[in-house]
């Protein structure tokens, strides 16, 4: 009996999909590679991922889950012929709680749909990204997402209490708790940025936050980079963590204006999107102290947004950024490394040289408040040479950010596109530690297999001899 | 050759102490319980550390880390004969980035010294533990300690990006990395917590925060406890989180103005001590909303600090509580529980009901912003059959935190004075899940056994066979 027979057997032939078509729908990512996938099955109910789980195991098949497919790492593609567990249908959200703040949420929620449906109370899911109108909060957990407003508020792994996940040999566990610091072992924080490579998280119980009173958006024109970035650590440094603190270079200005019009000034070298939230009182003096800042700076052209319409439009020209890209050219890969605050215009300055090296069109959009780059390279894929020499012009930025101290990836995630970078992050023993607890949940090593970790990882198994 | 022979070759006999004076003292930490000690060392190097671990190995004895013993749940107490590996001798403080704002240090730091070294910066530490001029920042590491200032700004596991640590099999992994959001399994966040039983830290990268610019302290008199708790809970609904959001009941107001004569108002049925940081016009802003909000409900007593002398003196009350209750009997029993913000008043009557069903003189002092009750029980020891009442007392304070949602410990850790209640909390398979990752590091089972996970945690070996 085939694998598929068996799951069609469990979950009827509707819902599992090996049609040639599907096959190519689904062995891809946003990503540039596409993977290799045997049939892609949507389950619906806990137990069903649990009897899925069981069933590849038993045919040794190893198994990717995956959310809405909106990740840039790789992280939901099989690498060999595998079975694609597909989440979407884990659309539920219960047991709202709207003193304590939480919700019992399934994977397969749009990130932006969790937030809508919490309008009406007062509360909002905090981790925002840029594809928060499409990703899911299982995608989210997976990479431990972030978005501009995880400046203050944190990356989604401070917004995931417990999380229930079918193990590598169908077991269902719940790591974390209902309070907010749960005793032992901190297992909900290894499973959260695992990347699907420690289980399939079927239920997660999310930290809402309250929608705050006040909200005031300001948009900044500067003269150059570099006292934009001055702004950013004056600010930070005045003792003030703004809700979101963004970043765009002129191209990006340029490309996202003429796809919006939201006012966006088109003649600043650089701009800066800067939120802050509270009482009125408290949004109204930062709001003041941040224009100070700035002003000091050389920024001439403060814009401070009040009313939620002009709010909306100020940020729907951040929010669609990789969108406007895409008048520019058909493809576009986005980088996604940190650097130190203070490095930022250093590291901007390598990365541009690196494109023009490289002959590639770059241009910049990031979370400034946390040194969060997002570089991004428009290209034709077409073009003979072109992914090849992208993906040199990568590497090569992303060892710029790690020599001055930062790292691999911010919130994206190392999927397989970055996993053969982690030795430049991490020594041989400290991949051996990450390797020995992927082996501690998956000795099988089915489940998303050649993800985050480096083959070879788990190379010191001298050290379990010595004993 | 035995062991103690084995240690003193490789320290020389002045760092390997067993004489029974010795052993007496550090059989205990600040707990009631005391456990039995072959011999402890005091290493100097991580050098040093894996050698002892793998001579431990090697004569198969088990080995419990301890900083300073000023935990409360026997985290730091052999269970059977052990060899205590004290880490006071790793004081430095290296790599001071004052830019990054990060440090390298030892975990033999004492919690007060770390933040005084770095005042020049305009730098400290956030976890403010009240133990802070006692404790190391080992034991906060291992315990995730939290501490008043913990509300706004979370607790240890949130200010450490890197750790290194001597593995139970003797090796040195650097868990984390110098980026705040480091990719990979997130070891790091398991570490933190782990009260030593995942390896032996013996460095960590601390984060350290900005002094802020301005602060101010509020010191809240109240007609009722409920109008205190239901102040705490309109301050968060404001949308402001304050640096810290203290309460103190009656009682314990009365002890701590005896004890340092701060001024604190004995007539009012609770107290609540604020604090809010930032720029000068947020500190105003803030202050002044929180006290409007603490008159809505009938405080007709707000006293603002806002010279260093005053703040210093209402914090000497808050951070003396327990001393001064040792005017009042000979020991006392410090519990640690969590409980919804929301929930505060019904649990806090519940532990005041049980308190008076077994006799016992409780006292309250805690962190109410995030619902992390610490009520305090005084007694004296010797009073026989005393010891057993103040426990079995316990044990119905924790069932009844956990009952409405709540948790085990906030921020003093299991240890093994609460690992039996572990199941209150998690199911088998959840406490197993936790047992499979401390058999990854620990697979002989000799790094600071019997603590944090009740015995028989790994008892699912069943769903590994299945496979």
């Amino acid at each position: 009996m085939s694998l598929t027979s068996d799951l069609e057997r469990l979950l009827g032939p509707g819902r599992v999909r090996h049609h040639p078509l599907d096959v190519a729908v689904f062995a891809k990512d946003a990503g540039v590679v596409p993977g290799s996938v045997l049939a892609a099955v949507l389950p619906e109910t806990t137990q069903e991922v649990a009897a899925i789980v069981r069933l590849a195991n038993r045919h040794e098949v190893p198994i990717v889950p995956r959310g809405a497919g909106t990740g840039l790492a790789g992280g939901a593609v099989p690498t060999e012929p595998g079975l694609l567990v597909v989440l979407t249908r884990f659309t539920s959200i219960e047991d709202v709680d709207t003193v304590g703040r939480t919700a019992w949420v399934g994977p397969g929620v749009i990130n932006l749909d969790l937030s809508r449906a919490l309008t009406g109370e007062g509360l909002h899911f905090a981790p925002d990204p840029s594809s928060q109108s499409a990703c899911t909060i299982g995608g989210n957990v997976g990479t431990n997402a972030g978005g501009p407003h995880c400046l203050a508020d944190g990356t989604t792994v401070a917004h995931i209490y417990a999380a229930e996940l079918v193990t590598p040999s169908g077991d269902v566990v719940v790591v974390g708790g209902e309070a907010p610091d749960t005793p032992g072992l901190d297992l909900r924080a290894v499973v959260v940025g695992s990347e699907g490579t420690l289980g399939i998280v079927t239920r997660v119980l999310v930290r809402l936050m309250q929608s705050p009173p006040d909200v005031a958006t300001l948009l900044i024109g500067f003269p150059s980079v570099e006292s934009a970035a001055a702004t950013v650590s004056d600010v930070i440094a005045s003792g003030l963590i703004p809700a979101a603190l963004e970043m765009m270079d002129k191209r990006m200005v340029a490309a996202v204006e003429n796809f919006v019009h939201a006012g966006y000034p088109t003649d600043a070298a650089a701009v800066l999107l800067a939120e802050v939230t509270g009482p009125t009182s408290t949004v109204l003096a930062d709001t003041e102290r941040i224009a100070d800042i700035a002003r000091e700076h050389g920024a001439d052209d403060v814009r401070i947004a009040t009313d939620d319409d002009e709010r909306a439009l100020l940020w729907k020209g951040r929010k669609s950024a990789f969108g406007a890209v895409a008048q520019a050219a058909p493809d576009y890969y986005l980088h996604d490394t940190v650097v130190p605050r203070t490095r930022l215009v250093e590291v901007m300055n390598q990365i541009y040289e690196i494109g023009d090296r490289y002959g590639l069109m770059m241009l910049n959009v990031f979370h400034a408040g946390d040194g969060n780059l997002h570089p991004l390279v428009a290209f034709d894929a077409k073009e003979p040479g072109m992914l090849e020499r992208v993906q040199a012009a990568a590497k090569e930025m992303v060892k710029a950010s790690i020599e001055v101290g930062g790292s691999l990836s911010g919130e994206h995630g190392i999927g397989f596109e970055k996993r053969d970078l982690m030795p430049l992050v991490f020594s041989a023993v400290d991949l051996d530690a990450q390797a020995r607890v992927k082996e501690a949940f998956d000795p099988l090593g089915l489940m998303n297999p050649d993800k985050v970790l480096p083959s070879g990882s788990r190379c010191f198994d001298a050290a379990g001899v010595r004993l």
